[in-house]
């Protein structure tokens, strides 16, 4: 019962009407013309439509089996991953030296939301590989990148990343994993790991699992974490696969949702690793894997989201219920469509109004990342790493409260799975606890990015609304700049608090940090629906025909501007009241 | 791995301390000393923890099952269930001449949350046999009510409505299914209703359907609609049961929660019917079922609140992860509990804010209910038919909402269902949606309560806090009287922006009325908590030692004030915003 088309007419207008792509000074944008933007997105959609989406409701009531130590995916999954890989997808923004098509990630990110809507569960299989690629590609020596990138590349052999145990998630401080060095340079791995996304399947020749593990004798805590290569088969040196290295998937997880993707407690008992990156210096490659795969968790937030509304609005308009207030607008049927009742608006435009504004900031994002490698650009690179935590925390959060206001619109028929919605709002669900939490996310943001290099990149992003509103003084934009401006205020304000409060007691800071993750989350989305309002305008100024699309363009940042930015102004009066509401009582008092 | 013992000291607080219940002259109420409420209430709790609780998780996994047109409810349930009759639970609040026991709603709300805590899709079942009840206790004839309700009283037969069909949920005016007049003064039914909970099961030995159908020739629309008593099994004149009756289940739903209760299409061939009430007047006795329905509604919002914190409690205490920023708080662990981290804390707060508060406005609905039916007292009736909507939305909104911060806590091991937390989250996904969808509640409110009997509900409503702020305008209670009226003065200027607007164009209230209800809530929880800290502090004040607990009602009452109550702002900025946001776009660019 689910439905999805790529919304790529918004990619579109995004990419080239917004961020004007092909005109970027970066290396490789020139090539982003309007029509092979274009084409990529329809191939990209047509497979999500076609392969992926379909292959979702089952995958979710089948789910992943472990029998006699093989995962078995859901009846389809494989042969769609095949497909995947044929089509060069999972490459595409990869180095050209391996195999990869090294396209921008401003046009991957649109590709990646694309495939997420389709199928969440199958996607990761190919997302978590891609994060392990980014480490070793940054962290690895020549001889392990050719060795290991070009098949992943590909997804011949997919990658995870281990990180938790059973006592130890956010605080990897805790960690039990041990690696022994070996007389040959390599290490010996022992230990349990939790969660592994993608652990064990069926879907690829080889496994490659970047694993965090302690060499004995090192630095206490997360001082004395390394991260090791860890394959499912040896590597021969022709490139052939081995031996079955000394590492087994335990135990498949129940879950919430993403059903179709294999969640595995992984045994290493004794398995051959080698090291990544520098001797207890894990934790910095490990970020590596995790900054891109909080991005890409990012994305699954509007996937999730885009997917689930696609679906309320056809049963909005489908569904017959009721009679407008205003009048009959379907005199012939036996009642109205649902779409004309004024709170069915509210909830679809919360959700429209979120999901647009988060794919304009999500392809932004995109851009700060090539800017950042081909640029080499430190300061996109600093913004970039402020709005991780940022996209993450907020993007999954409203992804989330989209998919369950999507539900929301089909009443009874959404509780039941038959319709697909309930799948929407539990596979949505993981996206804010995986990557790490929402609320480490937050400490991430106020303990770490926003003082960082001196409060250097805040000041950057202050300066974008700064200037943006100075170059769009004219008197159509002001229902956008004014509120926008109001609510960058109500950010600076509560940095403000920060600084001042936060020395004195560094709980006043932190008591406020999921709010302000939000409220940074809202002044985002203010400053994208500026800039597309803007580009609309232009577009219509130029006589772009497609004035339904540009006008609900213009007319849903209204919205947002109205309706949704002056939720600041509450989250500030939160924020200025500090710890002590929040850590007035003892533990025994709860 | 779920845990629950019934809040009995926080009830205890709320009906003594708070609404000093046994003071109150409404009859019945001397009854209720402090010491008889507590033994009724450990009694419930204990039912509740030892034979309710556990079987709630293998109850979701297992599921009903519809077997050769019978439904086998999960292992346990059927002894559990009986233990719930032989304890005359069911029979707590009706009448002693039906076989109950005639206790206030005000001590029996309170059991209904503990039960349903517990073990929501086992307490569904009894739950919608008291609203049968009370609409034919309403309006059947003296003969009916001798015949069914004693059975029914005792659960020994349960109850259903049957209200939705496949093309018609809240627009019950398209309804299909026939009820044609017999020369013995009966009905034949003929027709099909879908998601009806308990619709069959093996747990009783009859079933009593409330069923809506359309007499043919009578009025179009909701005008036609008439309420049937349809039993399963037909009883005879000396009340043993006869021939089955030609109604029978057709389908088991499988649903996203409250998978131990049955979710059923129910089928109604030519079955035998009774006419409940008047012909053509069904929609108002329907209404008596849905108002107790919508209240027990609210009750499963808190309930599946407080069950989620309790255990998110516990976790946060028990999980060793992080140290706190401010020194190290478990020097002899190898990390701090997770209850030190400022945004835990706050995570934790905004739960145990919301549920506490909405606990004590439960047994002050409670309380309007007495009232009304012991005191024919039609202020209070007005007052609770005001509230109904809001409780009912507000309530399962913040429930849900709860269930999903509690589920945070966990992390990674909330999201896999070995801990129980996704069961609490999916269970009370249904209370948003089902005793009519939450967008509807907030169109009953605004459209239909609040200018009932000229605003004079309202009013009453406003009077309450005005004179609650005018008795207690000592400085310590201006943290408390000083946000409430704030609050309440911007749900006054949301009321006086739909009246005004409304006129012009009934949007502009309809397009807020979702932001309205949520608003009311906060209200009236802003109430709750301004009455319960002058209860404690009264409490202190007169030497009750339970300083930790009094303590901690203040500074959590103090939390809502300061962290919850702020955001009438926000939401009144976004109703006076209008429709024109919310309308703007045309049907076909969504």
């Amino acid at each position: 019962m689910q439905q999805y088309r790529a919304p790529v007419k918004d990619f579109q207008f995004v990419l080239h009407d917004v961020m004007q792509v092909s005109e970027a000074q970066i290396p490789g944008y020139s090539d982003l013309e309007r029509e092979f933007t274009e084409a990529v997105l329809d191939a990209a959609g047509a497979l999500a439509s076609d392969v992926l989406a379909p292959l979702n409701m089952t995958g979710d009531v089948e789910g992943c089996r472990l029998e006699n130590g093989v995962v078995r995916t859901p009846a389809g999954f494989k042969d769609a991953f095949e497909q995947l890989k044929e089509g060069g997808w999972p490459g595409l923004s990869l180095p050209e030296q391996y195999g990869g098509q090294e396209l921008p990630h401003a046009l991957s990110i649109a590709v990646a939301e694309t495939f997420t809507s389709a199928n969440t569960s199958l996607i990761v299989y190919q997302g978590l590989t891609g994060g392990a690629i980014s480490a070793i590609l940054a962290h690895g020596s020549d001889a392990q990148k050719d060795k290991y990138v070009p098949k992943m590349a590909s997804c011949e052999w997919t990658g995870t990343m281990n990180l938790t145990e059973a006592h130890c998630g956010t605080d990897l401080g805790l960690m039990r994993t041990k690696a022994e060095p070996q007389d040959d340079g390599s290490f010996k791995i022992t230990g349990q790991k939790i969660f592994i996304s993608a652990g064990e399947h069926d879907m690829s020749d080889n496994i490659i699992h970047l694993v965090l593990a302690k060499i004995p004798g090192g630095p206490e805590g997360v001082k004395g974490i390394s991260l090791f290569i860890v394959p499912k088969f040896m590597v021969n040196e022709d490139g052939s696969l081995g031996d079955r290295n000394a590492v087994a998937v335990g135990k498949v997880e129940e879950k919430m949702g993403i059903h179709g993707n294999a969640t595995c407690v992984m045994n290493y008992d004794g398995a051959t690793g080698y090291l990544l990156g520098q001797e207890h210096k894990g934790m910095r490659a490990m970020f590596t894997m995790m900054n891109e795969a909080r991005l890409g968790a990012a994305a699954q937030g509007v996937a999730s989201g885009e997917a689930a509304y696609q679906n309320a609005v056809i049963y909005a308009k489908e569904r017959l219920q009721g009679r407008a207030v205003t009048g009959t607008e379907n005199p012939e049927g036996p009642a109205d469509p649902l779409i004309v009742h004024p709170d069915i608006r509210r909830n679809l435009m919360e959700q429209k109004s979120f999901i647009e504004g988060a794919r304009a900031a999500l392809v932004w994002g995109a851009l700060l990342v090539d800017q950042s490698h081909r640029n080499e650009d430190k300061d996109a690179d600093g913004l970039l790493s402020l709005m991780t935590p940022v996209f993450k925390g907020f993007f999954t959060d409203k992804g989330f409260d989209a998919a369950i206001q999507a539900q929301q619109i089909f009443g009874g028929h959404g509780y039941i799975e038959e319709t697909g919605m309930s799948q929407y709002a539990r596979d949505a669900r993981i996206a804010q606890i995986y990557e790490g939490a929402n609320g480490v996310q937050a400490l991430d943001l106020v303990g770490r990015k926003m003082p960082s290099d001196g409060g250097k990149h805040m000041m950057a992003f202050f300066e974008l609304i700064k200037s943006f509103c100075a170059e769009n003084s004219e008197e159509e934009m002001a229902g956008f700049t004014g509120p926008l401006k109001a609510a960058s205020k109500d950010l600076q304000s509560a940095g403000m608090f920060f600084m001042q409060q936060g020395m004195k007691n560094p709980n006043h800071a932190l008591a406020g940090s999921y709010d302000f993750m939000h409220m940074f989350g809202y002044v985002v989305l203010g400053l994208m629906w500026a800039k597309m309002a803007k580009a609309a305008q232009v577009a219509l100024a130029a006589g772009n025909t497609d004035t339904d699309y540009l006008e609900a363009k213009i007319a849903t940042g209204r919205f947002f501007m109205q309706r949704q930015l002056p939720l600041t102004g509450a989250l500030l009066a939160r924020i200025q009241s500090g710890a002590d509401p929040v850590m007035a009582l003892s533990a025994d008092q709860f």
